[in-house]
């Protein structure tokens, strides 16, 4: 992966350079916040000439280890202020890295508005003038897409929300089969993609550049390995049969599904999405629905599905745990068809599910509709797409609609939503969301995993697990594969040396490899600082800490004090 | 002045204490400052519980002195996220000050909403449950309020913006006549009084307190001489005449007007709107129409107005230099009587004119609606008081109706509007909003009085004029005076000597007071230091340093190191 690929989108010019030495060394997210503090200004305006959208591929993109194919999308965040970067599956990572790009770099905007396409081969990358993609819904977007550019392209857009520059918006990627539409969806990055005029990427690997391997036969033993390995894990073997929704029977036991706008840690109705429940729903619906397909091209986990409608047809592709955590029970909506299509309607006018729900949660805690108002809830997410008035306050996520209402009980840290984890039921993930350099985003590090050893509601110990969480996860989050192969780098984790090794030729140690994951964290950090919204600034909302979450009647009770040693704690050298 | 009033508007208890004598050097602003830096969290949620809404008299409250009846209204800023002090006009000060009100101080916030009114005599402070006055309109509560509390009361209120909690939120106060209507108008204030539930502050004097003049000999002979300079300055001569318009003609002229959302510093129709003009329309039309008239009770330079329709009905009083610059040539409305209707509307729903003008302006750039459309304008400041979802995002300010629209051009510093000076065509007003702990915020010392001594599109010497005008603007609002009263400490500075000996025994030089203003600056920064909002983080829009403004073709180029430098400049102990 030998080109970085910088395109300027206010003069239209572009420049291809190899990574230095330094740069080679740097994957997915750590590229990214590298970029960041070296290039963008921390106080820049995230939607204006000095905000850059990074696309950048994990060190391991090019070669056949599972998930690898995963990209990094990120910058300055209009959401957060801060740096962000988000880990997406879909095509198009796997199609850079068989053309040899390790990263595009969208640069500047354009001095009046465009609707442009960005192509990239192994020959060339250009703009297109593309006034009719603008305003179409991300479907009718790909659609456009594979007719003019081929079935087999790499495709990467953004919806109405994003071309509104809606800080709800996400950017969207297609999978190979035009089947699932995955998102870089945190953070509002698709609203920085709108702000430089370009409404989609189109990637061709009909011609490819071939890998040099440093080793490949140790490459292959250790991609061997990590298969082998998940194969035989049990947890894969469940999100293979019941997806990301696995956990939400556990999670809502627990007391920690957010539900009616985060007043309940358990939904009545969340029977009805479990994971069983929802695999055979699948099942007995039949038609173009499956369970257990993968999100990026050569996935052995494949917690991905297609979910149908009565009839057999596709709702939504894929279903997942927050998604429908935050659209269903947070907004009080207990019916799974319902979830999905109002899932199904985000994805297409491309704004965050999370974000999204949390914003049509708090506007029902004002009034604005009724918790549990399905068809009201789907209403709103068409306006979006529309631009209307009410679309716009929705789509600049839950922050924004709880400012524009007036609604003081807002589930945000760093202007960004929660996930589907309430702090005061998980307070491991209250200590990512508010210490993390991503504000509230459970791919940070998310302590739900710790939760059969590690009692939830502890306060002991959280900070200490969240700071391990959150190094592994800027780790994974740099070698650009998915969260969900940690197995097999727990189990072995002399795996991660072996794979530097025969990939690059690099003799790096556990420690050292694990050390990326710190200055990952280190560099994010420095420009929070400088950008003005370190945790010691951008705190856990009061209510959180001052309101009983029910059933446990546990408030997030960690002292912000402690909060901030998170810094100071070691990183452990030997743990992955 | 003995007593400060606590109000929990949780519990509904009332306290009062005496000042310690460290607090009773504290007046006006620099009350707000300190009580803000010692008892509010600077992290603190602006709407939330520990947030507080301080209301302060100024040093000189109690006594003849010309203006001396303005009182500090003041918070952490919703908008700014920092400290937040507005020195405002109306009878409340001078009410308050006679009952021996050296501060109210409302804590906490209801549990469930409120409205409530806070009633205040010289023996007792208590809340009354009014429901009836809820969603009124400024004039209807002013209205009733005197109905049920007699012609006489000091009247302090919100409107519907600000029991809806819009960020552009300001308090209204009445006059002794019921004519004006003057606002504490920046930063949100209002939004901080409606979140704790409190429509409206009723002051009974009916029974008043003795003050406790130290040498009432020369406070007398100081109050005199300050009326015989400001009764002789000709500037002042000039505010009686046409009010604070005066300098319309000369900002248009000199090209820092701001014109279609800070797109030209010179306007067309600015001649409909000089201060000339409206004197002659006022005397033209007659009826309830009149020029120089005081805001405050015993104001000797009487800049305000009553400015009447072509029937002699009184339209607005009183029309003012921001207001009419940003609800006409920044909306690109020429006609007074529209301008002037605007400015009601905005007073009557309870915003700040000048962050509502603004926001119009950029919603009029997003294309809501076409620069100049009066009517369209109207609508709008309507749809706030009804609480629309186009209202709502007016209602919040320029910064977030950017946001809604996905505009760039925002007019804005630490979130909030910038007043009625292009600090492209008056530098030294670039330097006060990048610098101020206020945000953009002319009050806190405004570079137009420096026009004619210093080229106003110099870059040099603009940050240390701004820090001089800095540290006088924050010793003149802790003193509880008008802005305007400048020229009479200019002339003679010994008069502030001879003021705090005769009113408190104080023995102190001028340097002395004059290092209250730099306490001032210095509790505040710190306070905003803490809140994430100092200027290091918070700048100036990147439009104004890139972007030309007509006729001059100038942008904000002054660098940002410079303006950081401003604190290390050491006060002039010598000039006032």
């Amino acid at each position: 992966m030998k080109r970085i690929i910088r395109v300027n989108t206010r003069t239209g010019e572009i420049t291809e350079k190899a990574p230095t030495e330094q740069e080679l060394r740097w994957g997915g997210r750590h590229f990214i916040a590298k970029t960041l503090l070296n290039e963008v200004p921390p106080t820049c305006e995230p939607l204006g000439r000095y905000n850059k959208l990074i696309i950048s591929l994990g060190l391991f993109a090019d070669t056949n280890l599972s998930t690898a194919g995963r990209l990094s999308i990120g910058g300055k965040s209009p959401l957060t202020g801060g740096v962000k970067e988000c880990n997406v599956g879909g095509n198009a990572g796997k199609r850079l890295a068989r053309i040899g790009v390790k990263a595009i770099i969208l640069e500047d905007i354009p001095q009046e508005p465009k609707t442009r396409i960005l192509f990239v081969s192994a020959d060339e990358a250009k703009l297109i003038d593309a006034p009719h993609l603008k305003g179409k819904l991300v479907d009718e977007t790909f659609e456009i897409l594979r007719k003019e550019f081929g079935e087999r392209s790499g495709l990467i857009c953004i919806g109405p929300a994003g071309e509104m520059k809606l800080y709800a918006a996400g950017i969207a990627l297609s999978d190979d089969r035009g089947e699932q539409v995955r998102y870089a969806a945190r953070g509002g990055l698709g609203a920085v993609m709108g702000s430089k005029g370009i409404k989609a990427i189109v990637i061709d690997d009909s011609k490819q550049v071939e890998p040099d391997y440093y080793d490949p036969e140790l490459l292959n033993t250790a991609v061997k390995e990590v298969f082998r390995i998940l194969q035989e894990d049990p947890k894969s073997q469940n999100r293979r049969k019941y997806g990301t929704l696995d956990i939400l029977e556990m999670a809502n036991n627990l007391g920690l599904l957010p539900t009616r706008n985060f007043s309940s840690g358990q939904f009545e109705f969340a029977g009805n999405m479990t994971g069983p429940r929802v695999a055979e729903l699948i099942k007995e619906r039949g038609g173009c629905g499956k369970s257990g397909t993968p999100c990026v091209p050569g996935c052995t986990i494949m917690c991905s599905n297609v979910f149908p409608d009565k009839e057999g047809k596709k709702i939504v592709a894929s279903l997942q745990y927050e998604s429908v955590v935050l659209l269903g029970p947070n907004c009080g909506i207990g019916d799974i068809d319902d979830i999905a299509e109002l899932n199904h309607l985000c994805n297409q006018v491309g704004v965050d599910t999370i974000e999204c729900g949390a914003a049509i949660g708090v506007a029902m805690e004002a009034g604005v509709l009724k918790f549990g108002d399905a068809e009201g809830a789907k209403d709103i997410v068409r306006q979006i797409g529309e631009g209307t008035y009410l679309g716009r306050i929705i789509g600049n996520g839950a922050a924004f609609t709880g400012q524009a209402f007036g609604v003081r009980r807002v589930p945000v840290v760093k202007g960004q939503a929660m996930p589907a984890y309430d702090p005061r039921g998980l307070k491991g993930n209250g200590v990512l969301y508010a210490t993390s350099t991503m504000g509230a985003d459970h791919t940070a590090g998310n302590a739900f995993e710790t939760v059969r050893t590690h009692n939830p509601l502890a306060r002991e110990g959280q900070v200490q697990i969240s700071r391990q969480l959150q190094i592994r996860a800027a780790l994974i989050d740099s070698l650009g594969v998915c969260l969900f192969v940690r197995p097999a780098f727990i189990k072995k984790k002399e795996l991660l040396s072996m794979l530097c090794k025969g990939r690059y030729g690099w003799d790096m140690s556990f420690e050292e490899i694990k050390r990326m994951g710190v200055d990952v964290l280190e560099t994010e950090r420095k420009f929070n600082e400088l950008a003005g919204v370190s945790e010691k600034v951008k705190r856990m909302p009061e209510f959180m800490r001052e309101e009983p979450l029910p059933p446990n009647n546990e408030v997030f009770d960690i002292p912000q004090e402690e909060l901030e040693s998170i810094w100071e704690i070691e990183m452990d050298p030997e743990t992955f």
